[in-house]
């Protein structure tokens, strides 16, 4: 299809092949006044609600490979770290642009995989493709989403409010993530994907499957940075994409706060235990360096943390309190197992550095 | 800097490095309540109006070659296509987020000028960076921008309003992008790079200077469409980005009207003309398939001609009328300057098409 003598796919012959049931399904959105096939896209915002937006890229071989992610991955993860930015600002994601740069040897099945993978988010969290940009490329993949959305007036939650007091909490379980992509790039899946007539199906049974889901169907926490918000005593909040080490120091720095963070209360899946003592592998380095758990990590007033942790309870979602926050010089400290207390480095690493100097 | 022992250019990163100023200025923006460097940007719309939004991508050897643009003009272009979706709406545009992804050999300073080359376009147009991403890539430099801006609720001009009796009119110049772009690939600029010192100017006496400038620094027509959009009788508004016949053909069909173009009343510069003749190329072709003049094709009622061409006459942009609208299937027709009249092909071509299909 990026054959010369065809010509090129632009944003309104893509979306249409590629997208037929969700721009029907968006021409309908009450929200949208000029839905997508236009120049640009207008849609309306509610009375005292704002824009919360943000755009991520992702790049194979950079952010992916075949092997780690398949083409439905791609698509889900690419809107989904997207949607986990809006979940950390505590607002509602209502509309999505796609800017998709495809290299020649990506077939059309599977362009319309990672669209599919894509849909099947936008359906559960009700937001609606709206615009985008299709182009060829001589490299590799590329996949950038801007999510648009909305947020009471003045109630956003910013990174910089953490206040002395607070306690530092996280949503969900840290390090699956990094443990399924370690299971994905040294193991194979270790037969979590099996061949099944002409394709591959995921074994949803297979004892290590949710640190590969982790890894591949990151949970956006959109209800949870709802409730965060209405709670009202949340000061601040980031959602996990670089590793705790990282967000932890984007709070601390952006507030000018220390925050104590303590290891022996980081929730950690038993599976990720499991495989990390069998790959003798450490399970700090994936809990503060792997990233990409896309949980949420935030500050919340003491006298709130109560009526906070009753809401996500009643809610059915995991929250942990892990540390607290001090006043002090913007700093991490870390406690570990034994109580021993270090400053907590900053810097992540990229997983697929070593590939990129390869090319 | 994608070197892998030091840790990645993440959007934060990037942003302070390469827009120091440029967020210092959006940071003081009246409608931000939150600016870049949180998970996600939070901005207010002013009451009565809505959000209007639109994304391009621009990738090397597909939309430039370091031939055609220089690293200012990719930043400056980057964001002027985007301006001018915003523009066929009669939108104001406020904000935009930037994804990048480099190459390894691109370097910071041209990274730098880059920036600066969107920077300088966004100061004129008083717009502001609210986020982004940056990543790395083993592929060529891809640029994604994606622009939000503000137009009155129900008054954004879409492409499917033409009514049979109007007039088809288009702003400025045609086909002359295209000639600077022949230029540019086939005489190497024809001198209008020169070193100077360490690095290369631009003489902007040149005899083709308005070519070169009208491929590497087209103006979007944001006061153009805002007049338009106040006039309050324009039906139909479309940038030419792919050349005139996939606009007008796109207003044929979202309208369900035939239009008629006269290939005499179409404006085209005189150094388009004699470079064209010179070339012996067809400027016919660089007018209707040669696209990226980014100049406003639109129908308008045939009793509010005259007041537009009076409000337009005052702004000092050119407004020429090329054609009229008819009832009918969804078709466009060519008069030509013999007065021969045929059915004008959509098609248009990917100058770079050939070179993709090498890599």
């Amino acid at each position: 299809m990026t054959n010369g003598k065809q010509s090129r796919r632009d944003e309104f012959s893509l979306i249409h092949f590629l997208t037929g049931q969700a721009v029907s399904r968006s021409s309908q959105h009450p929200f949208l006044e000029i839905p997508v096939g236009d120049d640009a896209a207008v849609f309306t915002i509610a009375d005292g609600m704002n824009v919360v937006t943000s755009c991520d890229t992702m790049v194979e071989h950079v952010h992916f490979t075949r092997q780690t992610l398949t083409p439905e991955d791609i698509g889900y993860k690419s809107l989904a770290v997207n949607l986990s930015d809006i979940a950390a600002m505590g607002g509602i994601p209502r509309f999505y642009l796609v800017a998709l740069a495809i290299p020649q040897q990506w077939g059309d099945e599977e362009l319309k995989q990672i669209y599919h993978g894509m849909d099947e988010l936008a359906q559960t969290y009700d937001v609606h493709l709206i615009g985008g940009d299709t182009v060829a490329t001589s490299g590799p993949l590329t996949i950038t989403v801007t999510v648009l959305g909305e947020v009471e007036k003045g109630k956003a939650i910013p990174r910089s409010g953490a206040r002395p007091g607070d306690i530092l909490f996280v949503t969900g379980h840290l390090g699956a993530s990094a443990a399924g992509l370690h299971l994905l790039m040294n193991n194979g899946g270790d037969g979590f994907m099996t061949s099944h007539g002409e394709g591959e199906v995921q074994d949803e049974q297979h004892p290590n499957a949710p640190l590969i889901l982790s890894h591949r169907r990151p949970l956006p926490g959109v209800e949870a940075g709802r409730i965060m918000l209405k709670n009202g005593h949340v000061h601040a909040l980031n959602d996990i994409s670089d590793g705790l080490a990282s967000e932890a120091w984007e709070i601390a720095d952006a507030s000018g706060v220390t925050l104590i963070l303590e290891e022996s209360r980081i929730p950690v899946l038993p599976e990720t235990v499991s495989y990390a003592r069998k790959q003798q592998a450490s399970i700090r380095e994936w809990v503060c360096y792997g990233g990409e758990d896309y949980q949420l990590l935030g500050t919340v007033a003491q006298s709130a943390w109560p009526s906070l942790e009753k809401q996500m309870k009643e809610a059915g979602i995991a929250l942990s309190a892990i540390g607290r926050v001090e006043e002090g010089t913007s700093a991490v400290l870390w406690i570990d197992q034994n109580g021993r207390q270090s400053p907590l480095k900053a810097k992540g690493y990229n997983h697929f550095s070593a590939k990129i100097n390869e090319n």
